[in-house]
């Protein structure tokens, strides 16, 4: 595929398609969501608006690492906090598909739908791709549909316009055009990150302290794989617990998953063979989490198993 | 240690305990148990009766090789059927120190209770080991108290007599007496094997199906990793669920850890170097048992961990 092509070509519909009118995008750090920015102000300069919503659920200094790397690109990003607005959404909530509807919903129709409406934007702009579709198609995932999860019937023709400039691409090629688009390896090469954050890494109930204990072990993961040549890794909190041994006491303790694939695309994935000083060393920094005293590495491929665990 | 010396010293004392009287033990097949019955059928001859309690809770075959085992060296064990029991003790409970009571109170004061009340016995044999009393002390795990779970009140002296013949021997010390007495290799070098069971193997409720998953993937990682150095080797069944694929569909299955450490006495343990080829064809037929689509490797040394789950 011609890359260079397809960004001229993107670039030109996007003018097209928003006219003289304003666009708004949300972006939320991860690879798709910053190709969409990145092309889109190219297309649209400041007649295009940027959001990046802090939902609570995003890595140690996320939100002000991916609006500093856009603002260092030329490319203003508002910052929006709605970490309380999330929390709330969540609490006693432990059944996955819940969790993952109160997060879509709190983005969607509340935290989203307003900036939109308050914005005065008549085109959206998102960043699906093809394994999206694909997977909403097959059942797998409950993806993204933009306009209904806003509340608007795109049927009644509101006169929203949605542009899905990356929805005939897979991971490899959004990255492609990362690389044209001339953006920092950091954006490009980033392992992929689900829109639910780090609440898709905690089973059973979100809670302030459970992210906290997730973050810390996604840290670690981060930290240790950075320089593998894994498609993804992440740490995961089970709600399970089990019994330990701490300063010669029984503990009943909580237990991380690490996971680390290779992929091209998200389809199909197959666990890396992280060499066994590495495991041992995320084993051992891992336990040193208050409360954690377990840490398994998950041996599955996909399928039988998706990459993410809920 | 001179562990000849040691067999002639439990020989000679488990006669003089005894006297005239029939001495009764439990045998479960692991290795301490196992060390017990033959020093006691040494001693003691007819005056022994050992059972073997099925309770529902076993390996695959465990029951009828164990005793087989034991007819094969001419020493009588009678197996008794008390799985609709321990099954009803078990329905309902989550809570691992509630599954254990249940076990321990089933084993005890119902099924061996009333085996020893009707045997007529006045010795009671029984395998604990060191490593157990310094657990019990330490408050990692409740260890057996046998007289008073039988509901027998010591102090009271209903003369009942309690011989624990390796209590100052740790496992590689009941390793050394097996081999003295001359014990079949298979139960010399079993692997350690919990009380509880396959119990022990699942976190949350104990029902026939979870307990058929889990003696399913036992089945299997006891195949794959018999013939590593390993000192234990283990499936266990977790509560949490995890997403996945199967035939092109989203399926919310079950997770099955792997667990295989060193150790000389269960003491400290460290996980196994697994080759990743076995790794990767113990998860392929994990995943395989119907509902299973996540296999784990855990990666945790004793301490933090211990080595079983609850």
């Amino acid at each position: 595929m011609d890359y260079q092509a397809f960004v001229e070509e993107q670039i030109a519909r996007i003018r097209e398609e928003a006219g003289d009118h304003l666009a708004i995008n949300a972006l939320s750090g991860g690879v798709d969501s910053s190709v969409v920015t990145v092309l889109a102000h190219r297309a649209l300069g400041e007649q295009l608006k940027t959001v990046f919503v802090d939902n609570a659920l995003m890595r140690e200094g996320e939100p002000q690492r991916v609006v500093g790397i856009f603002h260092d690109m030329g490319i203003p990003v508002e910052l929006i906090d709605a970490r309380q607005e999330f929390l709330d959404a969540l609490r006693g909530l432990t059944d996955p598909e819940e969790k993952r509807n109160a997060i879509t919903n709190t983005f969607y129709a509340t935290v989203f739908g307003r900036l939109v409406r308050q914005s005065g934007a008549t085109c959206l702009l998102h960043g699906t791709i093809l394994t999206d579709i694909e997977e909403s198609v097959a059942g797998i995932k409950r993806q993204h549909n933009i306009l209904s999860q806003l509340g608007i019937d795109t049927e009644k023709a509101y006169g929203y316009k949605v542009i899905e400039p990356l929805n005939e691409l897979r991971k490899d090629g959004v990255r492609a055009v990362g690389k044209v688009l001339g953006m920092p390896q950091v954006l490009v090469e980033r392992i992929p990150f689900p829109g639910p954050a780090l609440a898709t890494r905690i089973i059973g109930e979100v809670t302030t302290e459970r992210l906290n204990t997730v973050r810390a072990a996604t840290d670690i993961v981060e930290e240790e794989l950075r320089d593998s040549d894994a498609f993804q890794y992440m740490a995961v909190l089970l709600e399970d617990r089990a019994t330990g041994i701490r300063d010669g006491r029984r503990e009943f303790g909580q237990i991380i998953v690490v996971r680390a694939i290779h992929s091209t695309d998200a389809r199909e994935a197959t666990p890396v063979e992280i060499p066994w000083p590495t495991l041992h060393r995320l084993c051992q920094r891992i336990t040193a989490i208050p409360g954690v005293n377990r840490c398994l590495y998950d041996l599955t491929p996909k399928p039988p198993a998706t990459i993410e665990y809920i």
